[in-house]
């Protein structure tokens, strides 16, 4: 790849500069994003520049739309006006279906639709982390036939050390409900409930437990309204899936025999963690 | 003190033995617990030999119940029958309520109920940890009035860093209810959910949240089924808050405007970090 144009230098695109870099990439890396998140990544070393989309779809072999859902749907039909068929259009967007549907409807081509699942709590181009994307899930939607330029880009994917995995947009949507968009959902209503109780002790007695349950709940809630709204069908699904199981752990206390659901719960907690480091 | 009594030599009775030693305690440390556990007290320096409640209670200045809540109500009333009035009994059990009142049923004297909000996933003196109620709340009950050997025992616990909050045991119960009986059951309902999932993707497209909101449900199971019964109406009344607020969450999904429960959830979230390390 000649150049690679990051839209939107945030942790992720920032991130996604740094681990190109430090995987031997040598081409330009251009940054199109607000003064301050330029700034940040040309200090960080993520960006060589700041560019327009004009010039980011003549000059560069890949564009990555690391922007929030709301915004990369609103560069998507931008950016179709622009782009060239020599150019791979990529997105780091959470959601999938709405995302891959809004470049077809502007027949922007080639699109390759992903969503690394990486991430913390700190934001912007300043918290990158050129290993951010080290042994963690990157799903890739594909969507039309497998070209030099996609299969260039899963070649550096492999290369910053990204776990890829192909994935119909649907089923990545109906997955992340549950093991994305449902865990923030309740770490935001945790934490929001703590907040309304007037026991002004419960912001003091608390343990680790409660630190790691309200992680997610420091995560940009603005970020999250797009999230929710291009996934609402499944999120309501996963939600009911959890309250029928919370309401079977629920009836269980007092009684004689533990609920089972503790026991699974326990199982898959065990189970996750043994493919990670 | 001349002598202390662990009873219970797992993560937190070992951890105490630890703490003491490191604050300077130089009188001795004797454990009473299953073989496994004494031998691995002894290892991890935790205790300095095995004993038995009959000797403890002729020979210790305190007596520390760590044994899970089911195991500390059947204490009770044995240790009640050999107690002296010149040994301080404590409990470092999950919910306090039942265990004062069992300690008065019993005529267990001097009684001084206390819960340390700290752990860690692994279990046993073999994980043991002399700093690990540094920085963190100690709860205590207390049902009399103080004496000699229990501002003697607040002066060890400020000495191993623990930061002492006095509450009455319904407060208390009240309070956990909400900050840790509620995020268990989330993320054991949480993790059974997906566990239910037939979806074969959910155990591999996932990011560092849905560890974080996992790892409660790691916790021994059988653990959980004396603390949430011992808890149940305010563990209930914790669960039914919690459901307003997710409900306010989840029809905000696909709204124009974002729930405040997100903001108030975020805020929360910020607000119990500023205190810790």
């Amino acid at each position: 790849m000649r150049a690679v144009a990051i839209v939107g230098v945030g942790l992720i695109g920032g991130s996604f500069g740094l681990a190109l870099r430090k995987a031997g990439f040598t081409g330009e890396l251009i940054g199109i994003s607000s003064e301050a998140a330029l700034s940040a990544g040309i200090k960080a070393g993520a960006i060589d520049r700041s560019g327009t989309l004009e010039e980011a779809a003549r000059s560069a072999h890949l564009i990555y739309l690391s922007q929030p859902v709301d915004r990369i749907l609103s560069t998507i039909p931008v950016l179709a006006k622009v782009a060239r068929r020599d150019c791979l259009i990529t997105d780091a967007g959470s959601t999938k279906a709405r995302i891959v549907a809004a470049s077809m409807a502007a027949h922007l081509e080639p699109f390759l639709g992903g969503h690394p699942l990486a991430g913390k709590e700190q934001r912007g181009a300043q918290s990158a982390d050129p290993d951010l994307f080290r042994h963690r899930p990157y799903v890739l939607t594909p969507t039309t036939t497998e070209t030099d330029r996609t299969r260039e880009f899963r070649f550096w994917l492999e290369k910053i050390g990204a776990k890829v995995i192909d994935m119909s947009p649907t089923e990545h949507d109906e997955t992340v409900a549950f093991t994305s968009h449902l865990p923030q959902l309740l770490s935001s209503a945790l934490a929001a409930t703590l907040a309304r109780n007037e026991n002004g002790n419960v912001d003091q007695v608390f343990g680790q437990g409660l630190l790691d349950m309200t992680r997610l709940a420091l995560s940009p809630p603005e970020l999250w309204k797009s999230i929710l709204s291009t996934n609402s069908a499944a999120v309501h699904r996963a939600l009911d899936a959890f309250l029928i199981t919370l309401n079977d752990l629920r009836r269980s206390i007092g009684a004689p025999e533990l609920a089972g659901g503790f026991i699974m719960a326990n199982e898959f907690a065990q189970k996750i963690r043994e493919g990670s480091t």
